[in-house]
């Protein structure tokens, strides 16, 4: 069992790292002054995926390294968390996901202050750096898209649990097989990369309400020059879209043995 | 030995993930107003293996994830799946790549609807999204093409198989064998990342009747404006070509030892 | 103790695997009317590196899964392979390797005749799909850096045997170690995706004699249109810059411990 | 617990070839007549995260694979690695660096030889093959980007340590943890590759003082043709910034638990 104390520390480390090398990775390749700058999406998938890597093996020891409300509430359907540790969860992956992307413009200081159309650089919106949006504007269509890429997401991550007992399944506080083999945080980073190549194009996979949530509110309150909306409208979708989805995996899991 | 319900279960979920990150792979980098437009064929590559990934973790522990009658098929010749569970498990791999047609085309379908003509956008045929096709069309060559690349699948698929046991060589029925260690699954995802890159150019790389046959039939019913020819007449090569070359692999397999 | 059989056949189909896709990545990325028409260098590392994966882990219960004369006489220097059995590795290596190369050309069959100049496609030399070759001729500097790039391969293979007793190194003719975990030809695999992108710049990365040697000879009698000159002028430096890396590479694994 | 020898012969040998891939991945997509040419920022996140593995899998039985005195420090301060020996691994992965910046050039012989203004090729300058510059060149933001890039390699590479106690975390001269199931390396070559493709963009991921000064004094020395300035200005920055971010990281570990 994870103490409470470990699980909130786990996922502000884990989630913050998480976010900073994600914002870190979109900045990169769409900010002018940056060595990456169009790198492109395979840049952009594996910089997410490899940011899994970071801290959810960050994270393991402490918590279980879920960094993603859709994964903790898609455990918790298949018996893998207990309900009442939910919120703990998701209130420190909020946290986390709000110190990562300030991590990130922190390390991109330069670049976003080049943005103030005195640099001899166009300015350009910089909410796609930290928060996601459709680049077709259709709630429904876009609602289902991040269902399904969400359930592209935690319906493996449930099963990786199976392999050899190690992940988010099944059996609740089962400490060592979370981190035992290793090799499953492993997956679940090379599966986040191919989400992001396979299911990314319409919404720019959110398949995570902190990770979008967090950095939309960061990004709203910092002082980037010419950094354009925050796009409130839209910031529902990626909340609603992957725990909806988190929970059809957590049943579809639990209806398959 | 898997049950029939948890191999049929299996087969359905393991191949529905995979064909949707297969086609949705192919959506990314095709369709307009997708992220990942002219991402290139490193992402398709990338893509797909992943899907493998995840696919095949999700379905090992409920029948050893094979998603592919020719692994289906190779295996039997090999001696490491009963030929009476073989209808069996292309059935559900039928079934699950229909499947996964579908959501793939429903998580792109704002990008699917905007092939109208009336978007702004070009209209484009979408066949290659769901279905493969030659480069050029030379039937027998074609067919080589597809029986070699599939070698090139089922081939070390069989002699990862020794590795350690785990895979589906050999022993029937040897349940721990497919998900034990774990690996074996990441290394036929990262196998069909390099068939991609080295065997894929001249046809697309079906290696796989039911990746091929399941979303052609879809993509012949589903509602997508100005989608263009199901090229049936191309239909029979993807299925055939990679029976051959998976028979060819187990008796080759046979005799190496 | 692998069988002298079992050496033979398992070196044979492994490295016809390794140049099935070392080629045909070539290939893909080189052709006309390939899906995969100038998908760049990153491809042609990961094309290579899988090729390892694939064909080292097929021949790795059976020989070992050297694949390459540089690595099996750089396991002789370091004491992992007896002397008496280096010259059966490497003929195997020339079969398997010829056999890969005409592998390679039948999978792009059609694309190969349509470099006949009368199919609207400017024709081109193919050497390069087959055998490395130079972007500047200096012999001396081509073989050094074939001998360093040597050693970026043989040396860190070599140290990876120190991983738990898995690899080419120390112990001779310890069975188990080779494919016991599996993760060797994992990291084998990745690092030669590293040596491609890194190393391989100015000659093209041989580090193998068999893989340059036995595919210039299939070209060379393979009924390709226009196809250019075989190059035998330079084909001592990827056979010998190689073999010096790789007793430069046993004898600093000696020496190290 | 590793004898100083080992840890002396094991750095440097690492280090070199660490600096050998970097380097070199640098040369192979900046400089003409090399094959990588323009490869792209992919090329070069992978070319360095797969000389971290060749690097540190190789070091790994001899001294722990640290390559980096960052890594050094930061475990020193987490407890894992004793204060007395962190002179001679700096010292090591120094003289490593060194070698394996001369290796690159010597590797890359005759692309920098045509850097001479007569081969037809415009002269470019030469210091960013072997060490880091910044895109915009403000101290305070450079140095405060090193030092959080560096904690995304050091805070997590610590808790990797706390997966099955392999890694540099804890306890001093645990030699086994360090090379024992292997895995671990592999995901520090994997999160390098995320480092470089997340954080690179404004100063090109020193995150290593080794890494940036060893090359840097050798370029100061060798006789490239236009090499142009060494940049002495900036070189305190990727020093100073992941010794900063290596002692924070140790701090953060050390609260954690």
């Amino acid at each position: 069992m994870y103490s409470n104390g470990h699980i909130f520390v786990g996922e502000v480390i884990g989630t913050a790292i998480l976010i900073l090398f994600g914002a870190g990775v979109c900045a990169a390749v769409t900010l002018h002054h940056s060595k990456a700058k169009a790198a492109g999406w395979v840049a952009i998938a594996f910089g997410w995926g490899m940011g899994v890597l970071a801290g959810a093996y960050t994270a393991a020891p402490l918590s279980g390294g879920h960094l993603n409300p859709a994964v903790t509430v898609g455990s918790a359907v298949a018996g893998g968390t207990e309900w009442s540790k939910v919120p703990l969860y998701i209130a420190a992956q909020m946290v986390g996901a709000a110190i990562g992307a300030v991590l990130a413009w922190a390390l991109y200081y330069a670049q976003f202050a080049a943005n103030d159309g005195r640099s001899g650089v166009t300015p350009q919106p910089t909410l796609g750096i930290f928060s996601t949006g459709p680049e077709i504007r259709r709630p429904v269509a876009n609602l289902v898209t991040e269902i399904i890429a969400t359930v592209g997401l935690v319906l493996p991550l449930l099963f990786f649990g199976e392999n050899k007992g190690i992940g988010i399944g099944r059996v609740p506080g089962e400490h060592a097989g979370v981190y035992g083999s290793g090799i499953n945080v492993l997956l679940v980073a090379l599966l986040v990369v191919g989400i992001g190549l396979s299911l990314g194009g319409p919404t720019g996979y959110a398949i995570n309400p902190a990770r979008d949530l967090g950095p939309r509110l960061v990004h709203a309150l910092l002082p980037i020059p010419n950094k354009g909306s925050p796009d409130w409208s839209y910031a529902w979708i990626p909340v609603a879209g992957p725990l909806i989805g988190a929970v059809l995996s957590g049943l579809v899991y639990a209806a398959a043995f």
